[in-house]
């Protein structure tokens, strides 16, 4: 047996069946007649900026990187919600505007930005977070040619990186952001040569869950604006300190202490440096204000045996949910949360794999479970499919086509 | 530095550029307009299949897996060529049927076929590769309501595995194929229910590029096979004896010596069993036939540096091309065969990263590769990409979008 990952707190069952919204998964299902199907719940996501909100100094603005999941539906609800969005390229800008969200809210990351990207992103007054002297070269000049005046902020790639996260992005050579080194000259470049200057982009890492590195690393990064700044010889008007919350996916994992984040960020916030003091102050998350929110539900096609174990076979599988198989940048395989979803309450009595329907061994959604006995027809869920589930998936793989959406 | 994998022979310049089907990239970038773009060379998935008809007995036949790569002209060119096709999913059947292909030398496997799917493949009279009993049970009941007689085929979840294949898909418990020691009472059950029997499929694995375990493995399905018939008492009509056969992609890997393997099926061709002698015999092959047949090419959009490592940050990345950057189901990273197109000729001088546009750590194409100095603008190729690139690389994340194809 191998242990699954942790359910999100707060799914409960009607007559048996796993609900979402105070709806069973039967239910939700039948409204779009087929399987797969991702359900996002605007309640989760309600419930998650307001515990984030009152956890946070009330200074400290929320963006929503708009990677985690850009689902059109969702994408309007979230945005009522962040003080910012966060774009990664051309194509999330479009799907931005379709909000008809304030582009001057608007962030613009990415290490490969093309020049149309620039040029769209500049006559849309999305501020550009620089990733490289080079690319402040092209932005000027294309600025200078459409006759706007830019907003720049600068991609710093600090000397530090967030302990213990999923992804590093900073502490070495990387491919984002200005060595930290560099970034005063930048700055003062970019100021002289006359863009509308918006301050710092620090991004560390994501997917954290210890408390003590996410303190640390937000510590560390005021301490870095404050200095970089202070060589630049300017006040910051913005700073964007990145994200880095995680959350629980597998066995063992413990959800964030966001209170224990939130007081030592409002202890830091009363003795700011004045570089720091008129700033507008932003964590840039996604999966963290998403990823929970989501569940995938795929419905059983076949139940097999061979040589002794048994199988579950989905009509779903690692072309939606490519990280749950295993598959996205890991190592170690292990469990994402799944349960049996029109059994919810039943006791788990037999130990199966579920698979997904695609003829490749990689195609796995969870290894050895201890799961309620399930046949065809019964509908297996996945958690925390609300981030990094849909759009970060080969869903043209083996001809299959795109999951579903739908937010409730 | 880390080594490149082998660039596919047969690849000149003109005018110091890699031209691919004697055309320049500059050219064929040029045609588009744009990059990034995968380009794939009917010449040489001609050639590909010459070479392999030349060195199999004249009595193999050649099935091509489309999931390989079904982009439509490439797919129409290949199944022009190939004896039949092997389909995994009703999106694959729709794609074959818009090629004008005979239908009845289609073959349908894949664990988690759903009941629409058995439908429209026994309506359209495509081979059924039985993946159950349970799923025989559906697919005779949905014939019978349709009128038609089902072709139907077993697939054989062997006792025994290709050694040294990238994935294994034989011996020991598995999700493909029904138990070699239950498929006699399976063979005999569909038979007596009215189907129309058309034989075995045994697919034991893929990537191979040991000739000694490819032999083994052919001469063990061919054993395997008249084992089953035998017992169940039938002579076969047809064979599948999968594929397996790798293309070098990583340094270090050398080609398959098709050669041996054709002579080797030679001499066993030469005694076939009573079970065998009638069968239509057929290898099965996707990346094979047309990995090596492609090219991705991407633009260099910025060069930097940071703490002493160089980056070229191209307009591409693992959107397009997943396994390309170690991202599908890899442990170690190994980098492709990669070069800077524009540059094919010259020397290299210097060590650096090829890297995605992507906002991830994960969007890598070459780490601490030695290659010719090159500036923004410059054409990177990434080699054997003519399988499971486009279609297995999740290219909806961040709002990149799908990359152009082109045959030529």
């Amino acid at each position: 047996m191998k242990p699954l990952g942790p359910i999100p707190p707060g799914f409960e069952a009607i007559d048996g069946e796993l609900a979402i919204g105070d709806t069973p998964v039967s239910d939700l299902v039948g409204r779009v007649g087929r399987t797969p199907l991702f359900v996002y719940s605007r309640e989760r996501i309600a419930r998650r900026f307001a515990e984030l909100r009152a956890a946070m100094p009330g200074r400290l603005k929320i963006n929503y990187a708009i990677k985690a999941n850009s689902f059109a539906p969702l994408l309007e609800y979230v945005s009522s919600l962040a003080d910012g969005l966060d774009i990664a390229s051309g194509g999330e800008l479009e799907m931005v505007r379709a909000t008809g969200f304030h582009l001057s809210r608007v962030s613009f990351a990415g290490p490969g930005k093309r020049d149309e990207e620039l040029e769209a992103a500049i006559a849309a007054g999305v501020t550009l977070n620089l990733e490289s002297e080079n690319e402040a070269e092209r932005a000027l000049a294309i600025a200078e040619r459409l006759g706007e005046t830019p907003r720049f902020a600068v991609r710093v790639n600090p000397d530090f990186e967030l302990k213990g996260s999923g992804m590093k992005m900073g502490g070495g050579a990387k491919p984002f952001g200005v060595d930290a080194e560099r970034v005063p000259a930048l700055i003062q470049s970019i100021i002289a040569a006359g863009c509308d200057f918006r301050g710092l982009h620090i991004f560390t890492g994501s997917q954290a869950l210890s408390v003590d590195a996410v303190i640390d690393m937000q510590a560390k990064v005021l301490d870095c604006a404050d200095r970089l700044a202070r060589e630049a010889g300017v006040i910051l008007p913005k700073l964007n300190m990145g994200g880095g919350f995680g959350i629980p996916y597998f066995p063992g994992d413990e959800p964030l202490d966001i209170g224990a984040v939130g007081a030592a960020l409002e202890d830091r916030f009363e003795t700011l440096p004045e570089t720091l003091s008129q700033a507008e102050l932003f964590i840039e998350l996604g999966r963290y204000l998403v990823g929970e929110a989501g569940v995938y539900l795929t419905r059983i096609v076949d139940r097999k045996d061979s040589y002794g174990e048994t199988y579950l076979v989905t009509d779903g599988g690692l072309h939606h949910q490519l990280a749950a198989s295993g598959n996205f940048g890991t190592v170690v395989r292990r469990n994402y949360p799944v349960a049996i979803a029109s059994r919810f309450e039943a006791e788990p009595d037999e130990i199966v794999n579920v698979v997904g329907c695609l003829c490749t061994p990689l195609d796995r959604l969870a290894d050895k479970a201890h799961l309620p006995r399930a046949q065809a027809g019964d509908i297996v869920a996945v958690f925390c499919a609300g981030a990094y589930g849909a759009s970060a998936s080969p869903s043209a793989f083996l001809g299959q086509g795109p999951a579903i959406e739908m937010l409730i």
